[in-house]
């Protein structure tokens, strides 16, 4: 594997976690008034494109990244639909 | 080109514009308390990891996607850490 492929292994951790604060945030919280409804939208069409290109593609890590981020943005407008600030 | 490339440019507009509705709805209410700063900074570290891979990979439209994406993921940090609710 060339040395670039670790990074992009970085890059794919990286990407799958960056939501989970958020997910936390909002948990602990109960408040998401601040959140972009179109924002989370946005990425649900985002993720979803990317998970179709990479499981054609067959790229599993890419594959595993967008499942997590797509898991973490339903559970982000689940919250965004019903707590009521 | 193949079919599925085409997806992945829909990819690459998606992932591009995703949090431009964020930046703009925190610029209109300057009000980010219900954003994690962790989350940004997870995102800009994240992104800057894809910019990397991409420059030395030579894709374009992924470097254009990570480059867009770094400006507004540092216009989120900045309103976090400025505006005061």
């Amino acid at each position: 594997m060339e040395w670039i492929e670790y990074v992009g292994y970085v890059g794919v951790v990286l990407s799958s976690i960056t939501f989970l604060p958020q997910v936390l945030h909002a948990w602990r919280t109960k408040s998401v008034g601040d959140l972009s409804i179109w924002m989370v939208l946005i990425l649900i069409g985002n993720v979803t494109t990317w998970l179709f290109y990479s499981s054609v593609k067959g790229v599993l890590p890419m594959i595993i990244a967008n499942a997590i981020i797509l898991v973490l943005s339903f559970i982000m407008l689940f919250f965004k639909l019903t707590f009521k600030k």
